[in-house]
């Protein structure tokens, strides 16, 4: 597939719900995600989708918007904006995230999240 | 400044019409701007600002909107959306992309531009 192919590919299964079916499919194994906060980039498929599960079973997600793809060379970004509570804390707010993708060899080999600031 | 100072500075100026003032200020010498339609890279600051320069004489800007920051790491994205009309084609559209931009030492030394597709 192509990087737009992939890009609308990962757009289409995000928008309706299927966000672990794109990292198990679009991912390659050896993917990189590198998070906002600092943190160590996480390495590996089983590790990359792990974080995701975390995240999704520490918040509840009222709704969320996948949208984009924007597209140069062999990145792409796409737009996400969550509706959700942080369960810790009770506290209910938007995230709005863009998420930086490169695509080698046909699969996604790196992703990293930017958040908008106040 | 820090990359979340650099990134609110260019989307202040670029909120207020400043986009030239911006690259003035805000740019390294040796920048290198990636345009998405597979041309070779634009370096240095006089070529990139004659880029925009001739890019800003072929369109009509009717109106435009900055948006952002969103940063990780030393780099930051902004959204930049526009109401144009392309002046040789009389064709009006809107322009949504999206702006990476890399921090070194202070100033930005790359800019790459990402375009929404349909």
């Amino acid at each position: 597939m192509s990087v737009l192919e992939i890009a609308k590919e990962l757009l289409r299964l995000c928008q309706s719900g299927q966000n672990f079916v794109a990292m198990e499919t679009l991912y390659s194994d050896d993917i990189v995600s590198v998070e906002a906060d600092g943190s160590a980039p996480y390495v590996g498929k089983a590790v990359v989708i792990k974080k995701s599960a975390d995240w999704v079973a520490a918040h509840e997600i009222h709704s969320g918007v996948a949208a984009g793809p924007y597209v140069n060379g062999n990145q792409f970004m796409v737009r996400f904006t969550f509706d959700i509570t942080i369960k810790a804390k009770g506290l209910r707010l938007t995230m709005d995230e863009m998420g930086l993708y490169t695509v080698a060899d046909g699969k996604i080999i790196r992703e990293e999240f930017f958040y908008a600031q106040a």
